[in-house]
């Protein structure tokens, strides 16, 4: 049987599809009989469907015309999922260790057929929530950001295919408008989705939208965001766009993916660590009293708190981040890259000048959207099941409000940070008060 | 008779074209009989035919698979003149009264068919190479700039709209191809079709290809201008591509059209215009001694230079441009543009810190640009009749040298100057040494 046209999925429906098509029947070794089929809805857009057969699994994966976590009272195109397929595509190109394999897309049903990231796979969110440390973590995700970011920029790419893909992400404009939206304009105006902890933040929240010196630094960024075409970014890569065990890091779910600003990509995975570690003191004394874990060095042991973890992948994630990039730059230098040609950039004093340059601006980059993404997830319309899972509204309120004010000061003063030891001192000096 | 695929025009096939097409031939009041065609191939990339009847006259112009003044080893896609067609018809939708309509396109045969700019209409540059002061010039291409750059942009226009556009014109990459590497590469490098008037010019060359801070600026424009959709810039807006009269102003030739930065269109008019102001000490003694002539005020007759006239003009430009396109954002600024929602821009002390930092940074771009557009015409492959016309190779020389050497310090040292009367001390103060 076709499905030439779109329908919702249920359960009934989704055997039949898979099925149907060789591409996912395959993969669960056509064995139809004793399969689970469970829903995990727990993203805020589309319905996720894990598979599980005797001989394999499969993720099935639709987008319907509207967000899910809010309504059909909010569409949205189900376009998004053949941008999310063709990014996932070509981020598992550039780095399939970090890269869950598509294994089919159908763009009529907007369904895409993956790897079922097995457990111990979770959402890196929840581990944070928990308290778990994941010693690759920085590691990994670095490489993915580096290698994905590096290789759909100018500084490896012609202009020609440049230009083509460019183009052809303008296509997944209502995504993007959906950021330009929730992250740059609601926070800063009274909008109907938008909630926070109230009432204890009631006077926070007319705080933003009464700071000029914001508002003008949140529209540069807002303009850098839907003019710069800089890379083909993943668009939403939060902590919740992340699966992990100890040893393994799979970034999934790149449906806002368009060719945007890199420090958009590498500031929401900094900035959702960032208020993993503010919400930390809202975690402690229930499993946990989040001060002191093991750490196995090749050495020996070394006590330190969770928060420390946190603050130290932080800084690593950045500090590899770096080498990984530049690195690749240098390895690529005499490539088909368009940005800077090596007959011009053609001595190591010039090299080292205009690396610096570049990855200064990155880091400011960086800095003010990681910031602009924690403020709007704590006075937007989506917030974060780090600081939601904080019961306690009293407790739940402080440690949103030291997030925000840090946030606040990080976007209107990012430009005096030079490394990320210093935004890593102001965290933990700010929260020593 | 139908022309469906390409065929390079001669006299007779254009007659037969024009007798085929309504369009053009009712513009020549359908008379065949007394035509002259004129080919006037002083542009750099195409064929250009004045045709000229009884009752009426049009210009066709051709764009074929090369760069005409290169040849064919050049090879550049006649899809330019599709681009060229659709951004004549949206600017002159948004400012009619500068730029000629369009009669007719013809996409297989790269064919725009549009208005004859009649006598005494002629090529800006060659007005500034004669001496002639046109008296509304910096109010007519500042209202141009103004309305062409700000309704294209997302000032004016949504992220649905915008990134549509964007999508469309990314489809003109081998023109910004060529712009990158003609502007932003080969004048600093070793390159075989650059020249320059040697051997006055030899170390200037050099130390062009030697200046690493040179080098590191030109990189940050060149990124600026691959990357940012700012809005819908000619692209190619010299003083070539401004035709005048006394008390007219038109804006041709946008075949380098796409959604760029717009301080390269500010900057390519007012670079050119330095240029012209440099050159004036090589046009001195042959007809007219460029130190003195009538401008006629309201109020009675005042005796100025010719180059002050181009320096008053510089400086009027910009004013003007800065007045019209705040003037625009003021008008607009409810309308459905995205960048600065009035709900959050609500204030008139936050409306001037944002318009303040916009202008900020579009006068260091414009002067950026600027400066790397005089740069490329004195060291680069295509280089400007101001100079050119210059016989006298020394003289010639000693303009360009001067021309040099302030556009690098423009270029390195941009960030420095906050209004355009400051550039034009330092230009008259350079003179005077
Ligand atoms: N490939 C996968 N393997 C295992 N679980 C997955 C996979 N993809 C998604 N999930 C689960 O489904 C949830 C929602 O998926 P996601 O792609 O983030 O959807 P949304 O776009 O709605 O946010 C994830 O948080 C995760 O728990
Ligand atoms: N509409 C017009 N009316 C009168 N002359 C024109 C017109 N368009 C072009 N020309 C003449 O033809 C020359 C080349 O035109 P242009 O559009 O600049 O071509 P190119 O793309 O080759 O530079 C111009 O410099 C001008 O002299
Ligand atoms: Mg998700
Ligand atoms: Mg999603
Ligand atoms: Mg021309
Ligand atoms: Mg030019
Ligand atoms: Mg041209």
């Amino acid at each position: 049987m076709a499905f030439t046209e779109f329908r919702p999925l249920d359960e009934k429906l989704l055997i039949e599809y898979i099925k149907a098509t060789p591409s996912l029947s395959s993969k669960i070794g056509n064995q139809f009989d004793d399969l689970t089929i469970k829903e995990v809805g727990d993203g805020n857009l589309n319905f996720v469907y894990i598979v599980v057969g005797t001989s394999g699994s499969i993720v099935i994966k639709q987008a319907l015309e509207y967000i899910r976590c809010i309504g059909e009272s909010w569409p949205m195109t189900r376009e998004r999922a053949y941008f999310e397929a063709l990014a996932l595509k070509e981020h598992r190109q550039l780095c399939p260790d970090h890269v869950p394999e598509v294994y089919h897309f159908d763009r009529p049903m907007s369904l895409i057929g993956m790897r079922f990231l097995e457990p111990p796979h979770i959402i890196l969110r929840k581990g944070l929530i928990a308290g778990i440390e994941y010693p690759l973590l920085a590691e990994h995700i670095s490489e993915y950001m580096a290698k994905t970011l590096f290789c759909t920029s100018l500084l490896y790419r012609s202009t020609m295919e440049h230009k083509r893909a460019v183009a052809e992400f303008c296509g997944n404009v209502e995504l993007c408008n959906h950021t330009a939206r929730v992250v740059f304009s609601d926070p800063y105006r009274v909008s109907q989705y938008n909630h926070w902890t109230s009432p204890y933040l009631d006077r926070d929240v007319e705080a933003v939208r009464e700071d000029n010196y914001l508002k003008i630094e949140i529209a540069e960024l807002k303009s850098k965001f839907c003019e710069r075409a800089q890379a083909l970014i993943h668009g939403d890569l939060h902590t919740g766009s992340v699966m992990v065990t100890l040893d393994s890091t799979q970034v999934i779910d790149p449906e806002f993916a368009f060719y945007g600003p890199m420090g958009f990509d590498i500031g929401a995975f900094l900035g959702n660590l960032i208020l993993a570690y503010f919400a930390q003191d809202g975690h402690a004394n229930q499993r946990n009293d989040r001060k002191v874990c093991q750490v196995i060095y090749g050495v020996g042991i070394v006590l330190q708190s969770y928060k420390e973890w946190i603050l130290r992948t932080l800084e690593e994630t950045w500090t590899l981040f770096h080498k990984k990039f530049t690195a690749l730059w240098d390895q690529h230098k005499g490539g088909s890259g368009e940005a800077y040609i090596p007959e011009i950039y053609n001595n190591p004093e010039i090299q080292q000048l205009v690396q610096q340059n570049f990855m200064k601006d990155l880091f400011h980059d960086t800095l003010g959207f990681g910031a602009a993404k924690m403020i709007r997830r704590i006075v937007g319309v989506a917030h974060v099941e780090d600081f939601e899972s904080i019961k306690d509204a009293r407790k739940r309120a402080a440690c949103e409000q030291q997030a925000l004010e840090f946030a606040k000061m990080l976007l209107k003063e990012r430009r005096k940070f030079q490394v990320m030891a210093e935004v890593v001192s102001a965290i933990a000096s700010l929260h020593l008060q």
